[in-house]
């Protein structure tokens, strides 16, 4: 379909066509993501980078992909710096932000929030994430990754380990991968493990899954690992979390046993879910997933702006 | 006359003829903040945007303004983030700022905070609000939008409503409007009213206006209604506000009994002074008038580097 | 040498060769630096520009650099606004950065922090200033100041005056000073005495150097005085702060008795250290060092990016 002059606030907006359209757009932008050509593409373009709540990641991956394709940027960060500390409502930004830039890309604490903006600004509006919900960029950039390190998804025997609970990464790449011929395994505590209505959602599109504690045999024989951070602050019982916070730990010795060659994959940052030891191995390939956040972006920007 | 090298400080310093040519500059450069064109005039130029205040809008607006005239833009947000923290004079800052950046835009809380820095640099300073002194950009784009809202201004009744006391807004356009022939209605609760120095002010100019609580009877038979937010920080009595702040609420029912097609301005952010319902008149002008910022603020920054 | 690639971290990493080639480069960036002519040598490129800890001056200079070369910035300041808030290592930190910016320009309160990130990131890092540790772009700028000021470095007298104790740029100015034929003299009070391993460090170097607490003797018949500010919250004791924060001020009766030709350099910002009589003097030149911190970042940045 064509993106022009749409929002981006959901994964559930894509179809598997859509999906594969954005990663071949981006793939044309790796050239320019890495560095290796410019583009004015996006020249005269204006994006307001409306972050309410920070992201480095995110903010600069989106900024970046900005400034490669051309463009500029108009950065607001946090609440304070903004009409909102004033009452303003999210819907009358929007109608005074449309008047400015070209896209709006915002990230706000609140569920939903950037749904409001988008009601108001008549430009595009690209959801970075609103709290617990939706954060459809990434979700795109860990298919894109996939797809990238194993050259195909259809097949695939993906594990997804950690924090499968709260963890809203794995939940938005789950509403995508929906689209594609995988088997699943949730590898997780039991107090972390994926919520009954993934599952539910899961066994209606057919899509197979198995849940295990056992984080060896779940990876054994799989293709891909997603890996997530066990949280602290998710934990009421901080004893259960010192137990279990290195349950799911990656290490070289573990993969080695169980697969050395799978391909890993965390949303980034990491606190000692990953040691060090494994960045070498060919499969490391999480610092490559924050790397595609660049062309994945630069194609979202310029699909919604119809420069592509 | 030639702007170049000029700061702007105040709305005291610009003639009619001043007011009009900055206009005309501006409404030449709509294409360009349309969307529709794109320039480079401000190619090479680099803005400093010192908001030791922040202000969402106005930053926004001058930071756009300058994109995409084709210039880049350093910024500083709040006072952490500054050699003001650390006991520097604005008059030292100005110095070495002028050696960093073709013009200065800065906001400060303080009354003549601006007009400080600018002694300090040799590059033009642009007052983008100093506390509850001056904000000349704001009332240029005022008179803008009224000129582009109704085609003249000679000639019009305008009702300024609301916060008359402390709206810094109404005052910086007062003394703009002085300088044209119009009738001017001031529509407060008491306790609000338009201070007696500006009342003197307009009595020596042969300005004529009306005092009014009567809100309705007010705008009828009226041009322009300029209405501005009452702020609860302003009433020591808070049972005061509660009952004031409903009093000068522009609604739709209000508009199609006493005057549906006056144009309606407000400097936003509203926080319930206009309702939502309002928003679809042909008359409501809000949105557009903060669109305005672009076309005015383009106009000042690229006059002031003498590059129209 | 061939700066292409590297890291600037440290003063001590450059020989002389390097510091006179680094000038050069500098120089010839002048005509952009000072507005006359445009440039697009860094079109396409990307500055991650890291302020950990805020710094206005340093960060508008580097800033202003990669604009007026044509270069972009990404900027992230604070650690509120950074995955470091959230348990990243800088070494992760380096590693992503590495796939969205060119180069990246940090400035941390902690010593060893940018060496740290240094090693993540595949792509230049420059140390704009890692707390009491190294701030070696500074250290270039002042060598240039010099240079620009004197026609030479060698055989000039230089009095490093205020606090010599706890004042950074002194230190980092010193190790690059012992690449050249200088008299140093050190003008403090006691309190605040150059520390014994930079006196140490100059005698291994056969650099000569005094040591006095008469401010007057010190200056006369010297060509460069560097003074910097005696900060109150080095002193346990607020009483001999007041009464030694007047002994080492710069007036121009001070000057106009001990040595009215001498050239005046000072890392700004100020806070008394010298008077506003001074600024009018031929041999005022702080805020020509100040602005000089744009070429020479440009050098910088053009020579790691090699694009000279």
């Amino acid at each position: 379909m064509d993106f022009k002059g749409m929002d981006i606030l959901s994964t559930e907006q894509f179809s598997r066509g859509d999906i594969l359209h954005i990663c071949d757009v981006a793939k044309s932008f790796e050239p320019v993501a890495q560095k290796k050509e410019t583009s004015d593409i996006l020249k005269g373009c204006v994006m307001a980078s409306l972050f309410y709540e920070p992201s480095t990641r995110t903010r600069s991956s989106f900024e970046t992909a900005m400034a490669r394709l051309g463009g500029r940027t108009v950065t607001v960060i946090g609440e304070a710096d903004s009409s909102l500390s004033k009452g303003e409502t999210l819907y009358d930004t929007g109608k005074m932000m449309e008047a400015y830039a070209d896209v709006i890309v915002m990230r706000h604490k609140i569920v939903g929030s950037v749904a409001e903006m988008a009601l108001g600004a008549s430009v595009p509006v690209i959801n970075a994430g609103d709290g617990h919900g939706q954060h459809p960029t990434q979700a795109l950039l860990d298919i894109y990754t996939i797809l990238k390190e194993k050259g195909r998804i259809d097949g695939l025997k993906i594990v997804m380990a950690g924090d499968l609970k709260y963890g809203r990464t794995v939940h938005s790449l789950l509403l995508l991968l929906r689209h594609f011929d995988v088997k699943l395994v949730f590898a997780s505590p039991a107090a972390l493990k994926m919520p009954a209505e993934y599952e539910n959602f899961l066994r209606e599109k057919n899509i197979p899954f198995e849940v295990t504690e056992n984080f060896g045999e779940a990876i054994t024989g799989a293709d891909v690992l997603y890996t997530t951070r066990v949280q602290r602050e998710r934990f009421d019982d901080l004893e259960e979390y010192e137990r279990l916070k290195f349950a799911f730990v990656v290490t070289r010795a573990f993969l080695e046993e169980f697969n050395p060659d799978i391909t890993i994959m965390h949303p980034l940052p990491r606190v000692g879910e990953i040691s060090l030891d494994v960045d070498e191995l060919p499969g490391a390939a999480y610092f490559r997933q924050a790397a595609n956040g660049v062309p994945v972006r630069m194609a979202l920007l310029a699909m919604v702006m119809g420069k592509v």
